[in-house]
């Protein structure tokens, strides 16, 4: 039975890898940088993305892919903000997106007029670091109001990761949260994290983030 | 391919389910009351159970299950605060606890004389939702720090709870979550819910909440 299982989950895998591989392939031949964008439920992806396609949809030609398991809500808040393309994925129950759910994605978006694309993963620490979505960059937010030692327990997703995102960092007066101690630990798991603290709500720290998200859309950097 | 997956899956929650209703019988044999305790990463699962440990651990003969995906932070966390059981499970990756590992985890407590037992599950809305581990009551931790359409957003975990705990209620003054919407919200999904409400670090609502446990660990409460 759990030989069975370890067969089909790695045949699975094997498959998505794959799909992966063609989705990275068929944005690279367009030009376009996508951010797999990832998250426990509720530390604020959505709110980021609303400031976000504000402020660049129109400059950076973005489109958001929304992952959630039984609602479009996500997508419809975005789309609220935005002329440019939300496209919504339901997962029907399942905890992450997977690459031929984006892949699919892409022929509803019109990808010579894209150049970045951010995908919004299910809010889950676990699952969704397993699943290779054919992204350049691997975000992940991690907000002040969790614990520090969330890299610790759930190191798959800091190790595969490239940046973190420290989000809501207005509530910091009120926590017991330490940054310092939260970022060794993230460089514990993964030495070449990269960091940016934001505050979405009050705007701290978001130019730095879009400045992030302007280097990673120009044409050089995915040469 | 899906096919198989689906038929492995079904099998594998089939099984789970036997296993599920053995502990079930085994903790009822006993008079153990389980509570299964459930939430996003960072919503303050084992700061609650550190406070409840300290103020019920000896009355109630508490014992403890902390699951975790890689580290035995948690249990260590709370072993410090008591001199009952606390017995970790890791689950090497994956993403919820299931019946097979909590039947194994009873074989390491004294459970005539334990009267609660509560499992602390692998911060994840998504997943554990699906996995009955034979315990009597669901609680849900929803922290304020997350936005009111949680509920919305992960309906099954709500949907099979029997209780919601609002927590981290100090940090109210300073967000923008509507405490009515967001208990409207869960009634939507399951309208036979309970609430609670609790700061953990400041105390505010504990009372109730160990009253909860109190009439949960009764023994007339299981008739």
């Amino acid at each position: 039975m759990t030989v069975r299982r370890i067969e089909v989950r790695e045949r699975v895998m094997a498959r998505n890898d794959e799909l992966a591989a063609q989705v990275r392939a068929r944005l690279a031949a367009r030009g376009v940088t996508a951010i797999n964008l990832m998250s426990s439920p509720g530390a604020g992806k959505t709110t980021l993305l609303e400031r976000t396609l504000a402020e660049l949809g129109e400059p950076l030609d973005m489109a958001v892919v929304a992952g959630d398991v039984q609602t479009q809500n996500d997508a419809d808040r975005l789309a609220v903000h935005t002329g440019r393309l939300v496209q919504a994925i339901v997962t029907g129950g399942a905890c992450h997106l997977d690459a031929l759910q984006v892949n699919d994605a892409l022929d509803h978006i019109d990808l010579d007029r894209t150049r970045l694309l951010i995908i919004e993963n299910v809010g889950n620490l676990v699952c969704p670091a397993s699943w290779d979505l054919g992204e350049r960059h691997r975000v992940v937010l991690f907000t002040v109001t969790e614990g520090e030692d969330k890299p610790l327990k759930y190191p798959k997703m800091f190790e595969k990761a490239d940046w973190v995102v420290l989000t809501k960092t207005d509530l910091l007066p009120y926590l017991p949260f330490d940054v310092d101690r939260a970022m060794r630990y993230c460089r514990q798991v993964n030495p070449r994290l990269q960091f940016l603290q934001v505050s979405a709500m009050k705007g701290d720290g978001m130019d730095a983030w879009f400045e992030f998200l302007r280097r990673a859309a120009a044409p050089s950097a995915g040469a």
